[in-house]
């Protein structure tokens, strides 16, 4: 999906919601357990439910890693399930060398045909580019982390007082245009958006940690929208188990995620 | 495996070598290509040509993910054939949140029963932390990488001159003793492997970058070893197709293998 679909999606379904399908073989309604594939099963009902609302699905590959042949074949189906126009991101937050990933990208946008693969940085551009030479691709880059962790190496400040994150937003943003790259920015980090958007004013920013890990719709919509809103905001765990272990759990699904795209559609009428 | 049984497997065999297997199916020998289960075949054929010579094995899962479901039986049938004298490293570079990261320990340590996984660092304490609450199993760290693109954000500097890579290194072995935790640490970096055994004195390092990546086992052994050796040198492509495209690979697969244990038991008796 290029960068213009993707955009005019957003204007027209007044959403930058991306429904995450981390889907916990351990949290999903137990009535689903009876199904040849539990998982294959839950995240249909999760699409129907939730893709008016939506405009991304993100599967986070460790949930179909985990349960071997199995869940490869879930992710499978699941990603052939997902309507044409809404964009696919497998978050796998791979990176290795250059022979390497060239395999991993392979996987990732041949055998499967996902729109977007979130890459981790630290090994630098030979573990990024090969994902690059895919036409109408992205690569979604971790920046900073919507996790405890991002405190760790992700501030580290270089004697001019830049953090280590901006040198991968800077450099990276060298490496290719904002038609093929995004950037993970936590929501739980909004006091930075402000900044990051200085450094990559055009660049998707893909934001996890509103929900389940708190961070704020709101901040994240003020601080790190651009002209064409530019933001993906992905919320996992707080819709897709909001129907908790029930057989109508569909419901509170679509309602977690309509009171998100209305949200959405309020900030973005303003 | 413990450490203590590593250290003793070291200096039994007077090798610290680690085979990868990097096993692509587009370079394995075509006649395996006639097999049911032409990955499993030849790696079970590398196998048997070189466990006299090293003690680890380190598949990349990659090569494994790349084909799909009949890979990941691959990778199983290869895990389940290596004896168990040796040491297994699952060379998968992972790195999420929390609750992801304890499922892909899971996957690694429980679903296949691996000693090692390979981890990036960039999300920090979360990140790692899950797969360092097994018993008798490790996690391998990536600190400084033997591509080009280690260049791009691991020799970032504090104002203290410390680089991105020697506080990856301090911090984690923070986290975990020499017991549970290596670094990855490139052989095409030899001249920075004085000072990080400043850093880490006592911890394995697993080095990959000797044979296609130019790096120089001498210079590795001199400058990393430590008291215990605590080295793992890594050699994929250079071993496993040392044989190129005939049917009696197998021959020029444990020469390789053997060349390289040789250079180490020299080494190792200076």
């Amino acid at each position: 999906m290029n960068r213009e679909t993707l955009v005019r999606s957003i204007q027209t379904k007044k959403s930058f919601l991306c429904v995450g399908l981390d889907s916990d073989l351990s949290r999903i309604p137990k009535f689903l357990l009876n199904y040849p594939d539990p998982i294959f099963e839950f995240n249909r009902r999760v699409i129907d439910a939730t893709k008016d609302y939506c405009v991304a699905y993100k599967p986070n590959v460790a949930f179909y890693e985990a349960l071997g042949t199995g869940g490869w074949q879930a992710l499978a189906k699941t990603l052939d399930y997902i309507p044409k126009t809404h964009l696919t991101i497998a978050d796998a937050k791979r990176g290795d060398i250059g022979n390497t990933s060239r395999l991993y990208a392979h996987t990732f946008f041949s055998t499967f045909d996902f729109d977007a693969v979130t890459i981790a940085p630290y090994m630098g551009y030979d573990s990024v580019s090969p994902f690059l030479e895919f036409d109408d691709k992205w690569v979604i880059l971790l920046a900073l982390t919507s996790n405890a962790g991002s405190k760790d190496f992700q501030f580290l400040q270089d004697n001019e007082g830049r953090h280590l994150y901006e040198h991968v937003l800077g450099k990276a943003a060298s490496w290719a245009d904002a038609d093929k790259l995004m950037f993970v920015v936590g929501a739980t980090q909004a006091e930075s958006l402000q900044q990051i958007r200085n450094i990559v004013p055009d660049h998707f920013l893909l934001v996890p940690g509103v929900g389940a890990q708190g961070g704020s719709l709101e901040e994240v919509y003020r601080y790190g929208k651009n002209a064409e809103v530019g933001l993906l905001v992905n919320a996992s765990r707080s819709i897709i188990f909001a129907g908790g272990d029930t057989e109508d759990f569909e419901k509170s699904v679509s309602d977690a995620a309509r009171t998100l795209q209305q949200e959405m559609e309020s900030l973005m009428s303003r």
